[in-house]
């Protein structure tokens, strides 16, 4: 059993911790929100009403949380766990935050003797709740070292891709990746409608051959039956794209994809799609090209 | 043994006639470069001097030709297939060309009760080689049933995906995706290595998850590996995305990524790598964020 | 008094023929629709039933047509110019049509000794009612010497930028400019209005400085009146755009930015803008960020 | 005359106090560099070795910093402006920053009592050494009325555009708008130069029409002249560029042309023209087509 501070008790975060629990490790959960603490200690965690209490006396401290703010305030804040840091002085980040604020915050926290991981996951809600959560690692051996034993109660897939900050970096190159890939299929499939063609058999030669991707199989699906309810959120992918674009900013690499993409994202969410799955990127395209089912009132162009 | 006109005798339709005349078919081959002509006579096919002789007598006839042009000239050109049909009025259009185009031969060709399938393949050079292609089949059911055993004898995958043109379509969307699934990666490279991760390991765990594609696992190696070679060439795609950069505009469907593509794909031929694989298209983003390793060493393009 | 054949009598070449009836030429106008002719001959131009007819005895022929297709067929269809040329064998095409198809033509034509000037116009259909059209002319100077005092009756601006095509690759630039500076405007307005700027004081600022344009001059206030019917219309604009497009493609030259302005032309016209002014290019902002006047019956994204 | 704390004597900062001091201004200067406050001192101002200091008994202060967190620093660090106001109680922030962070400052120092204006400029350091800076102010009418005057020793246009941060809020979007007109001037003279057009002629045909703007007039000669030293610097632009994008993205509003031409940006900074005039830009279109005249010579950024 291991002595675990966990700060972030959010829909990821909640089932994370779960799994913790119910792995026989001494959970100290803290949230901002008392109600989520208070529901995972019905659960047998312990409640810790502080980052203080959450962190006092645990091997090492966990944070899930929604942006690099909320980690920094965490951290590096008054009440923080720079100032107030677990008898194991290890931390372990698996939000998705800015890797540069990572690396930041890692070297400050060094100073003081403590180590830091950034281990930022993919899987989203149901991966979280299966425990098969892929974990990207950044930061020294000897930290993934001890860490590693209650990663693997949370995730199926550990990668320990390089120094801290990189396991952010690879999240942000995932993501950007899937973002384009989506984007391509909504083209093809937009294109494919206007033609006439059946989408399903587009889709399965598609599959079938040099155009086909992860997000194809598993989205595609989704896109064709317009069911776009499930999966990961457009808005919570946006938070990711921003992360990329960032980062891309400062290292000064031109990504005039994933900028268009974004774009095509921010435009998702303007027209209410936010808290849809990245399917949902499809109904751009029905307005794009004007063949959104319910008629928007605007004759057709006569052409 | 069926009697086939086969026109078209360059790199993909040499191969392509060769197993016809191996699975032991009549094959009536011509070019418009006799020495092509010559060549696969010698293996075993009748040398056609003209496309009328190619067509004589034959069940069907079968054109690979390089772009629209070509295959308007082959069959509604005065010394053309309209003019001169097979005996079993049977065109099969293997070449990638513009769907539109294709439905207006299709439509000519049946005021004359000749027959026509689009059928362009993907698989490339190499798929030719192996009789491994890929074929997407637009056109009737029953000229479909007729020309099957002959198609069967060059490709593996057959997919009949609608009326004619559709085949030309289906294949304008593949490449379409294939393109923006190369620039996503492109771009995730280009930012993990301004990140300084480990190329090999970001792709490893690219490979792994939602951001997985054909292309990653298939061209990912050959772009860290710098082996700009093999491969479909980068101007042959080029061509293939302005058929699909044409029917968008014809149907009026916006395809922002694709055109972004596109002009990636431009910028690479501008820098001389048109003759190679798409792979090379991460060289552009190289220049983009002007990490070079070494000057190309490659000669501008003949203009 | 000159006698010229006129070859096209739209919106356009409506206007420009009568000017050159008034100022006392002999007009010998065609038109595939009969009833274009029997009007301009009311006016007082001698009614032409065919293209031979237009072209017979006259100094010069004038074409005036929509698209690349109709100028190849009027100048090298079998009942074409070529066959039937002009006594002063010049033909000056202000048409707005492929440069590369036009200096194609004007080779053919010179084998046949007659001179081809390409003399594309902007200025829209009130220039050409105006008689302020300005002209951009390529092809050798005598030839443009004996067009001057024709050309001069129609336009107020005549500019001989080079060779043959040359006046249509100029235009292709022109309007790529147009497209993207209009773009940019419509960017500064959604994110002005997103952030609660007063709209008007907003094009003052603009207009006062570094980010001041024609368009922004004179199309902002109809932008911001919503008035949309005014102007050169969405789909003229996007056959331009069209043009430069393949223009660059046949260059090799990568444009990204006047690709994605075509895109979003395409969005304005598949939304049913097409045969309104460029400032309904505004409207697809309006979309993109969902703020149409009319709610598109979805809810606004919770933030 | 009045007593003013000026804090920030970068290239801009340091023309603007100038010009206070001639005009018989008590200017109370202060950097965070000493060397550049001994400057201003040896010409007149009142050396001010903290921003306490410059604040002291002043009328109003006057920022000019780089980015947001300097000015963050500067009002709201322990040892800023929020602890220690100028007697009358009035901040004038003329950097550019965050819209947003503006709003918050503004809203924290209200509190205070202290009102504060948002006065970005437009101009450049020829517009700061000359007093010619067009000034965009936003905050509450009165707070300006006391400003004024000492604003008008600096710049020649000031326009009051509304609440605090709209004067941010209006430079981000005249920014934006720069660089796509700027980026389309590119693309012409790109597809021009391909096409073998005579640039200087093409340039005063656009010049000519609906595709003129100030960046043409302006920049239009130095891009032909291969000048790239004049002007606003590539990296500041940037810095404007992402303030733009940023503020974009809060607001939800999708900006694909600026997104581009961000990238494009980047682009040229990551080619060594970091520190040339937005003009440069037009060699990242040299390098799209592979027409460069020869190596830039530059060096590479040191990053």
């Amino acid at each position: 059993m291991t002595s675990i501070g966990f700060i972030g008790l959010g829909v990821m975060g909640r089932e994370m911790a779960r799994h913790l629990v119910r792995a026989g490790h001494r959970v100290q959960a803290h949230d901002a929100r008392p109600e989520a603490v208070d529901e995972i200690a019905r659960e047998g965690a312990v409640a810790a009403h502080s980052v203080a209490e959450a962190a006092e006396g645990a091997e090492l401290v966990i944070t899930m949380l929604p942006d690099t703010p909320q980690v920094e305030e965490v951290v590096l804040g008054p009440a923080g766990l720079l100032a107030h840091p677990p008898a194991g002085r290890l931390l372990v980040d698996m939000s998705t935050i800015s890797p540069t604020a990572t690396r930041r915050m890692a070297a400050e926290l060094a100073r003081a003797g403590i180590v830091m991981l950034d281990a930022p996951v993919s899987g989203g809600p149901s991966g979280a709740k299966g425990a098969k959560l892929s974990v990207m690692i950044g930061g020294p051996e000897d930290g993934l070292a001890r860490a590693r034993p209650v990663l693997e109660v949370m995730g199926s897939t550990l990668v320990h891709v390089g120094e801290v900050g990189a396991g952010q970096t690879v999240k942000a190159c995932n993501q950007l990746v899937c973002a384009m890939n989506l984007q391509a299929i909504c083209e093809a499939l937009a294109l494919g409608r206007a033609a006439g063609l059946d989408l399903d058999k587009l889709r399965d030669v598609l599959l079938g051959g040099a155009a086909s991707s992860w997000m194809l199989q598993n989205l595609g699906p989704l896109m064709l039956a317009k069911d776009a309810s499930a999966g990961f959120r457009i808005d919570l992918k946006l938070k990711d794209l921003r992360l990329a674009g960032e980062l891309a900013f400062e290292l000064g690499v031109p990504l005039p994809g994933t900028a268009l993409a974004t774009s095509l994202y921010l435009e998702a969410r303007a027209h209410g799609e936010g808290a849809n799955g990245n399917q949902a990127l499809f109904r751009v395209y029905d307005r794009l090209s004007n063949q959104a089912e319910e008629p928007s009132g605007q004759p057709p162009p006569a052409r």
